[in-house]
C-alpha cells in the first residue's frame, strides 16, 4: 500500500533534506565550523525540552517543538537571514511566505495547513509557545558567540546597543534566561567581544 | 538569577553540540556528503511528525519526538555504529550505557533520570512509541540509499538477506511503511543496488 498521501509525505521528507545545506553565520561551540539550519533546529528543539521550566508562562511543549523543528524550513528557498543584518528584515517576508506555501504545500492538505499555521504562529510571536520558541532562537547564538571569543559580534563588529536591542526580546519568552543572558553580555563587553560606543 | 540548575542545563546544551561532529555512514539525499548525528536526529523528528498516522498503534507524539531527538546523544562518547556492521553489536552496549550516564548526568537530577529512562525505552524497543521511533531510524537510510544509487548497500556490498533482516523490523512500528519499504527494496534489487546471492 503506497497511497498518494504517503508519496506526498515522502516527497516532503526528501525536500527538507536541503536544510542541511543552509549555512548560518554562527559557528559551532568553540569552533570555526559554521552551523547549518538542520543542526540548529535540532539544537533549539533540545534546548526547549531542557529549558521549558524557565518559560514565563506554561507552554505546550509539543507545539514549541514543532515550531522549532520547522521554523527555518522556509530558508530552503529564501536563504538564511543574519540576525544583525542591517539591510534585510527577517520578519515574515513575502519570499518566506511563498517558500512556506511551496514547501509545506508538498504535504497532504491537512498537514500543509497545520504546518503553515504553526510557522505563522512562530513568526508572529503572539502566543506563549511562540514567545518561548523565539527566545530559544535568540539564545543559542549567544552561547555560541560567548564560546567563540565573541563570534559574530566580533566578526561583524556589532555594537552593544544593537546586541541589546536584538537579544533583549528573549525576556518576552523567559525572564530567567534573559537575566542569565545579561550576565553573559556584560562579561562579553568586559572581555572586549562587544564594543560600547564612546558616549555610553 | 543564574541558579546551579540553569548552569547544569547550559553545560548539557554545550556538551551535546558535539553530536554535530559524529559522522554517519549514510549520505544526504542525492549527495556525496555524509550526514551527521544532529542532522539525522532532526530529520527523524520531522519524519515522526509527518508519518505518525502510519504507526501500527496510536503513539504519544511528544514521547516519540523526545526519543528521536536524544537517541544518538550517547554516540558523543561511544561513536556511531553502522547498522550493517558485522562485528559490533549496536544494542545497548556497556559503553553506551556509560555514555548515557555521563552525558545526561550533566543535567539536574530529575531531568537526567527522565532522559536516561527515555533513551532506555528507545533502546529496549518494547513500547508503541519506541517501536515507531525505531522504525523511523531504519527508514531514513533506506530513502537515502535509494536516492544514492544504493548508497551504503552498494558501498559495503550488503547482501539482500542482510538488508531484509535489518530493515524488516520497520514492520514492528509501521506495517504501512514496511510495505512501502519492500517496494523500494525490490526496486533496488532490480536496479542492481542490492545483490541477491545465487541460491536465492
Amino acid at each position: 500500500m503506497s497511497s498518494d498521501k504517503l508519496l506526498q509525505q515522502i516527497a516532503f521528507i526528501h525536500e527538507i533534506d536541503k536544510l542541511k545545506y543552509i549555512q548560518r553565520k554562527t559557528r559551532l561551540f568553540n569552533s570555526d565550523r559554521r552551523e547549518n539550519d538542520a543542526e540548529h533546529s535540532w539544537h533549539l528543539a533540545m534546548m526547549s525540552l531542557i529549558l521549558a521550566e524557565h518559560a514565563n508562562e506554561p507552554v505546550d511543549t509539543l507545539k514549541v517543538l514543532k515550531m522549532l523543528l520547522i521554523h527555518d524550513v522556509v530558508e530552503i528557498d529564501s536563504g538564511d537571514v543574519f540576525l544583525y543584518d542591517t539591510i534585510v528584515n527577517h520578519d515574515n517576508t513575502i519570499a518566506e511566505r511563498k517558500a512556506a506555501e511551496r514547501i509545506f504545500g508538498l504535504l497532504p492538505e491537512e498537514q500543509a495547513k497545520e504546518f503553515i499555521a504553526i510557522w505563522e504562529e512562530f513568526e508572529t510571536g503572539d502566543t506563549a509557545e511562540a514567545r518561548f520558541a523565539r527566545s530559544m532562537d535568540r539564545f543559542e547564538p549567544i552561547l555560541q558567540n560567548v564560546s567563540n571569543q565573541g563570534g559574530t559580534w566580533t566578526e561583524y563588529d556589532v555594537p552593544y546597543d544593537t546586541v541589546m536591542q536584538k537579544t533583549s526580546k528573549i525576556q518576552h519568552g523567559s525572564k530567567v534566561i534573559w537575566d542569565f543572558t545579561e550576565t553573559l553580555i556584560d562579561d562579553s563587553v568586559e572581555k572586549g567581544y562587544i564594543r560600547k560606543t564612546d558616549d555610553q
